[in-house]
């Protein structure tokens, strides 16, 4: 069986596991006071090139989105959101359950626009009855969308804009970052995203972490005792070191990068293949996610040899369906897949 | 000035008055033990012919809301709503803010169709990723809607078919009821709105009391230590005997029924004289409220006399504005309105 | 059968269901928004004599500590009081439904001392573990307690001193205030409250309101958006006016200083009367509860025609009893206990 | 440097390393569904000999905690624990973050009785204003305490008695039950505890693991739909196959049995080294954790060479330190210890 069905079936990237068994007997302070998480943090600052900014490391994406999205939001505030945002879908309501209403826009792609964020910030001011309504207290993205899109520059700025001009933070969603900074045509590096977000994090697990996510406030922003929140949340690892020594590999020579890069070279082959065997595609997607419409009666014959994800009906005879490359996926899985189809 | 703003600007019915002042100096037991919320229980009950329904009483519309959600849903459900919902748009996030989503489905003026709701469960269990989503644990409704549309005998025992077919509980929000059982045309009554629903309340603040509403469990399904909930919420009183008081009087000689009657009655006339001034209808409302398409140009002069609520914009030079009679409305409001028009 | 088992079994004070009545069918802004709400409002401040605060009015004792509390508070803080305070021990866990720890120190009537809330604050900094503990966020205290005790000027003082020297506010229930401040050797006026505290409540429920407390936020504190976040937990009267109506009523004329006099000169006899019939008490209560020890033994018979609350044990054959006077309690019963004891 | 002052502050035994790296690129199922976890939750029921438990695999103590209460409790139940207990103490309010009350009673080394537990429910259930409190709905305990003391099969039978005569679950938060099981006097081995307990957890991380909490529900009482209520909690791994493969591991050959007796056998070396040289300790620790009472003067010497964790004051000049032996701790340590000392 040939394994594209997503980013998180294989353990460790070797690299990470390599350090990971160097500092082994290593004796460390608890709770993320280590020199491997001190020193991830550093370099991310740099990376960023924000000398200002504070990171923090997490988990898993549900977990950090809503650790961030609770610690960030007043009590009467809930957060914007394309429909299809992993936060508004597929996080089994977490949001919701530490108290804060999700309001979703339409997307294109996953993608929200700054034009709908302002318009939806406009009608809510010029509510008379507003003080009975949730006030919009945040602006989540992801970046890549949960459909492989990614921002343009000009786009995210726009986003900041609006943002600004009412005094809420803008979130980005990086669970599969590395996959959006090594796309081909992006205008958006780190140290941009850090300058145009109020918080975003650079995701670990679907990028060959064990467990992992970076966040970054990127303008000392990061609420009051933050710590003891995510000590709240159950979400405090003893240890913490785990977090700190993947990401302090990460970002040595540039890893995450070439990560990204590689997964983006298979993926371009993958789509290659797929568009000489005659598959059209749901949309052009820039990144390691690649969504296939595919009749519905072959579907069973191509899972045989092939693992996909079931994205969503495209029409009464086709399917949309995901493939994804990652930091696992090899050469060979390729030329196998050349074979299989 | 003329008041038809609303339906809650006036203090209480002058029945209801009268049997609070003539009980004023009974020494009753607190916290809803007292023998008047027993017989206003009963009272009741007997109107829903359902003699294992449940009745508890509590203060205003949005907490009844949140205390029934909460206490009838699983922490991994949310609730179904119309998007113009009052607890979709203006309980500042009550349900949110107690952990639950709410999961919006389109409306045709308030109403929800057996449809969409059906469509909606369906796609929800065919989603592969389910597991990772909101499981759907209750449909919420309003009789009349925000817009003052009520749903038919056919529509609501649709709404129930599929409810019970998921097993989950139909709950309808009838901070409005009387006026909806006094429509003409209406073929819902309270036996038939107690046998289709797992739990709904009878409104009582809009109706006339002074604060209240009653909620009905329909057959036997209060959640157990409801009353510790109760307390835990914040919303129960020391002097239940208020409410108690009230809602035994507004079921005693069809008093409830007669005040939905005459503001029904009052709405009619009130129709009568915007038509024959001319005025358009954003729809043909059957109950209290009225929704009328007013050139913006003309909403000042108008807002002279006669205090009104801008609803929504219709087009870049009309709004909708919502023209209410109620419990308070006399034939002389209606008689000046008249000569002011 | 004489009733001394509460202060909350009778409805309204006669001079507030006069002016509820004459207010009836005046037409006023919802939600709070109307004149005798403001003018209820000044009049407390400047009884108050602070300019600066701001009022709030809600409907019962369990809802406005749940409010208060949770709106003061930051996330990571939890609240310290006294074991038998009443958010610890008898609001069904409204406190920690909401997020928020209660921790609790030793008390004397229900009295808290400076020194302790000190210590307990002192050893949690002194901690270094303290990051994965509940941060001390503010004070509750009640006055008078849940045995009727008073804090004197002295004490209010050092617990503000204590409170400011950790910049947490000091929050005083006064659920009965008004028999508090009518006590004979009370050197707490309004006034000097409102100076040591950061926010109280001055009682209406038991001190002969319908529903009603008044939230006094005692400077310029009050949360933002406070207003919307008493809906968001299902606190916000429709008819808001109720509340105005009778506070406004309250501070006219000494109503509520008179009325909180005339429930202690009942009290004085009642535990003359007591005395002289050889009773011993509790504690000397300087308020309108009194806590008689009374044998087993005679518990039912003394039952048999006069209503009491069983407080708690005293020993193996001797229970706890409270009476209370209240804003309803005449000459009359006081006579008539006399001849019954 | 001399490392005693936790059990978590190296990363992961060898054996499970090992093993990690040996299944690093087998492409797994995510989210806890690969046949190592399943096969590691076969083991654990086998160990426990009870075939219709349920497993579940969660990343802390504190996120185990939280998760395991919450979706154990109803809304209006409480805990029961310790002054001592993690949860009551050590986990910033976690659990009443998520709505429950921690109710505490006195400890004796962190032990509850039975006796204790029993007269707190009776006095519950015997006060007529129970249903305005919290209602008891579960008794932790943790075994071993967090002052490293056991339970006795008696001691826990007597409890479960208390907790199955109330109807309520017994919940034993085992973070170090390895070092528990392993101690050479106790009559607690995992079969004992399935039976009589309600849930516990088999902890992982202190025990050598990077992450990972075995939670066994041991009746076949997991809750409906625990998975989508871990992925609410944020606490559902992607990679779920780390937990999987080490637990799978630590009931291979004995494995999490051995490293409890090869720390035990460590701790019993320290022990004997300390009372040689004079120390006195707390009380008689059977586990892993070493209480020792320390000169004050004498901690900064001790800590030149010795990391150790400061516990408590034990009086005006002396302080109680805990000394930890754990799975990774070496026969090389100790006698270096036994040099320095």
């Amino acid at each position: 069986m040939l394994h594209f069905e997503n980013d998180y079936n294989e353990g460790v990237h070797p690299k990470l596991l390599e350090v990971l068994t160097k500092t082994n007997t290593e004796n460390l302070a608890g709770y993320g006071l280590d020199s491997y998480t001190e020193r991830a943090s550093q370099k991310i600052k740099e990376a960023c090139q924000t000398p200002n900014a504070q990171v923090f490391f997490l988990t898993g994406g549900t977990q950090t989105n809503q650790v961030v999205i609770d610690t960030m939001l007043a009590p009467y505030e809930g957060v914007l959101a394309a429909e299809t945002g992993h936060i508004a879908a597929h996080e089994a309501g977490a949001i919701e359950y530490i108290g804060h209403k999700v309001s979703t826009l339409p997307h294109k792609n996953g993608k929200l626009t700054a034009g709908d964020v302002k318009e939806s910030l406009e009608n809510f001011y010029a509510d008379d009855n507003h003080e009975h309504m949730v006030y919009p207290g945040m602006v989540y993205i992801s970046h890549p969308t949960e459909y492989g899109a990614l921002y343009s520059k000009k786009e995210l700025a726009e986003l900041a804009q609006v943002c600004r001009s009412y005094a809420i933070p803008l979130f980005l969603d990086g669970a599969r970052l590395g996959y959006g900074l090594a796309a081909k045509d992006t205008d958006l590096d780190l140290p941009t995203i850090a300058e145009l977000t109020d918080v975003f994090y650079i995701g670990g697990t679907k990028m060959g972490a064990l467990i992992g996510e970076a966040v970054v406030f990127t303008h000392g922003n990061m609420p009051k005792r933050f710590n003891t929140m995510v000590k709240q949340h159950g979400a405090l690892l003893a240890k913490g070191r785990i977090l700190g020594i993947q990401f302090d590999q990460f970002f040595t020579d540039n890893l995450y990068e070439e990560i990204g890069k590689g997964a983006l070279r298979l993926a371009e082959q993958l789509k290659g293949i797929l568009k000489d065997k005659g598959y059209s595609f749901f949309y052009e997607s820039p990144t390691n996610q690649q969504f296939v419409i595919v009749e519905n009666g072959q579907l069973e014959i191509l899972g045989e040899k092939l693992a996909y994800s079931s994205w969503e009906k495209y029409d009464d005879n086709h399917t949309v369906i995901r493939l994804a490359t990652s930091w696992s996926t090899t050469q060979e899985d390729i030329d196998q897949l050349k074979e299989i189809l």
